[in-house]
């Protein structure tokens, strides 16, 4: 069993190279499905057993689609004979012995790194604020989310029935970017459309979305154009938008803009990211983000054998920053996966990397979305036909048959029958802050249910 | 919005009845259903928000589902006018003054009250051994168990790449109940059919799964031919079999059977159940596992304004003990539903609650059961066709046409491709034991992965 497969030697006898690639995410992935026909040895270490489709994440937040839907284990995505995949943790690096050792004790040898691991929340140095308002990267924190926001409104109906009143159903969301917007929209929508009457004593519809932006403007990275399309969109959802505002400080129940305080019994984060510590620990060049400086080759100064892809990268195409989101991250996990391929074979290295951009889009709830597209044509599309074109593209780079087929019947079934796909609160059942919020005294009376 | 659901008044002025319905199960649903129509205010309370079709509970655990397909929330199921639902939990009942009070401070005065909150593991006072067993009841327990079994041949491969050796994948079951006997069929389906392809170093198929029944047989509830059916099939997927024999405790890593230790990486608890502490709470007449001793109306002695349904009733029909499964549960949930809505009426009492027994399944894994059917013929069915006959009845019984039309996907895919749908390991990367078990010395020695 133990050599099953490192034991293998090449037919000249040479020692076959071997290639590290560190993170499952879009970059990874790709990486290692372009080295799956190389004469390499490629390990692949995620710390999660399955690859997340993340644009879709907010969907399983709020429950039109589930888990197993956007995600699927990576030892099922990657097959080929060259390729391992380890469920680990990296726990130190030495670039110079070309050695990384995982938490298992494990000890990787490698003659090229891939270093992929992407970026997590970052919440600027108030680590206390991650528990009250969750941000949107894993599985984990869109199940926490879903559990949240329908949570809500069960403790409202039972508060209701109890006492005649509830607190004001607030949902906060930090961040005006993409995830921020379609989150936003989402809950709108199922307060709205999806549970509406699923409720006696509460009006779901009466909840209100409000997008806390810093910065003047909401989705930052559109044209001006379609930050107005948004704008308007996510108002005729009854989102409202603070831009220009920056939270203080965020508590159980409510957060702080200054000296204003907005109750919320629901606070989500999509404001800030920060790159996985695992860039600083290469010891080379990063930016104030923590993201590693690479050469156009993605290469860290100095460093020819590691290649740093996806939103880990500060990278440039053109002269222009890559941007940290799904396509390029793709783009240069299998700009990593040939470099190395040519070069195991002594070829010519390949051109700089050039980030092909096709465009962005943000969905704003149902039928809603704004996409600024640049390849197959250029135009800025708003509304319905925004949002058709986002369904299509999405189908279409979701990771397996099953899964798109299974998304596509889910988004069918939504979208016809106003009926949500997986609204199932799984955990505890309590909210931080929701015992302090506006319980009125002598709330214990046995007030008959009949009165 | 305070009156939206209780301030309606009967056309001749009384005051409508209050039916109180605890548990969301297959009793509190059906008794809820059977209410539907009946001129009653109904309030179901239940401390999750969806109702599990339980029968399939370890599909879940086991990877072929997932669990929105298997659950629903209750307020999507019941839509009645008449009807609320509120995800709350019981703190205590005073049955003189027809009231239950709840976590949240709500107090239920009610005229009826449906008991249907059926039943929970039961460690025989060793509550420290549920963390390191866990049993089968819940979605949140299927998603551990997944956790746990997805993960010990995670940890495994990592360990055989780490030091070329790993820990016996040793499966323990204890108790050979229809659900023991499900897991473990289950279980070497996985490691025999679906992940055998996904690991490089070690060899899933060479799993043990073992059945601890301290019992002279397995299934009990079964004639003989059908339990020695039953240890063939098991034989046939390699599934050991120990009965008469005691698990004498549970340990990290192990399990004990009097003197004899057995390495488990996995223990699950299939064994016993106790009836819900409601019972209890009653202050009437309780067996020995807790369950509340009614009469053939389903009424505990002195209380015709209580029913109590499901697992949760000592209840006998023709002089034989109705069993704790969902047969009976729901047609005493329905019993209890249709005498309230009759009595209400002021009509004539229904004949005593009569099971109708169709009779009992058991799969063994993939394209093995034993079925002792009693509706609509007489026979003992054994393997293939007893597999698709329970195939057949549980699509046929879950609820909600979408479920349905998703678990059938769901099996057609997983049978047809040998790849199982909901592989996602979801939660933490530990397994109690793990760390102790079989750890070599010096396991942190660089030897490199290509030797």
């Amino acid at each position: 069993m133990r050599n099953f497969f490192w034991g293998d030697s090449v037919a000249n006898g040479a020692v076959r190279k071997r290639v590290l690639i560190l993170g499952g995410g879009f970059a990874g992935l790709k990486a290692a499905q372009a080295l799956a026909d190389a004469d390499v040895h490629v390990t692949l270490v995620d710390r999660s057993n399955h690859h997340t489709f993340q644009p879709l994440l907010y969907q399983v937040a709020l429950a039109v689609l589930s888990p197993n839907e956007i995600a699927q284990p990576i030892r099922a995505i990657l097959r080929a004979p060259n390729t391992q995949v380890l469920m680990d943790e990296v726990v130190s690096m030495d670039t110079a012995a070309q050695r990384v050792t995982l938490k298992s004790g494990t000890v990787l040898q490698h003659d090229y790194l891939i270093l992929a691991t992407g970026s997590t929340h970052s919440y600027f140095g108030k680590e206390e604020w991650a528990h009250l308002a969750p941000g949107l990267k894993t599985i984990e924190d869109a199940v926490e989310i879903r559990r949240r926001v329908l949570l809500a409104f069960e403790l409202a109906e039972n508060q209701m029935q109890e006492t005649g009143r509830h607190p004001a159903l607030n949902f906060v969301i930090v961040g005006g970017g993409p995830t921020g917007v379609e989150l936003a929209g989402s809950i709108s929508d199922i307060a709205r459309l999806y549970i509406r009457h699923d409720f006696k004593h509460i009006d779901p519809a009466k909840a209100e979305v409000i997008i806390v932006e810093g910065s003047p403007a909401i989705l930052g990275a559109y044209p001006p154009d379609l930050q107005a399309s948004a704008l308007k969109q996510l108002a005729a959802l009854d989102v409202k938008v603070r831009t220009g505002a920056r939270v203080t400080d965020i508590q159980p129940g409510y957060v702080m803009l200054g000296e204003e305080r907005i109750d919320s019994v629901v606070t989500l984060w999509a404001a800030g990211v920060q790159a996985s510590p695992l860039g600083k620990m290469l010891g080379v060049e990063v930016d104030r983000r923590g993201c590693v400086v690479v050469d156009d080759h993605l290469h860290p100064a100095g460093h020819p054998e590691i290649f740093v892809c996806g939103d880990l990268a500060a990278a440039t195409s053109e002269g222009k920053p890559v941007p940290g989101v799904a396509q390029p991250a793709m783009q240069m996990g299998d700009y990593a996966g040939k470099s190395i391929t040519l070069e195991v074979q002594g070829k010519q290295m390949q051109k700089p990397f050039h980030y092909f951009d096709k465009g962005d889009m943000a969905t704003i709830g149902r039928k809603a979305a704004v996409a600024n597209v640049k390849w197959p044509f250029k135009g800025h599309l708003s509304g319905f036909f925004a949002w058709f074109t986002w369904l299509t593209v999405h189908i279409f780079f979701l990771i397996g048959f099953r899964n798109r087929f299974s998304v596509f019947r889910s988004w069918a079934w939504t979208y016809a029958f106003f009926e949500e796909g997986s609204r199932l609160i799984v955990g505890d059942q309590t909210l931080p802050g929701w015992d302090v919020q506006d319980k009125p005294e002598g709330h214990l009376t046995t007030r008959p249910i009949d009165e």
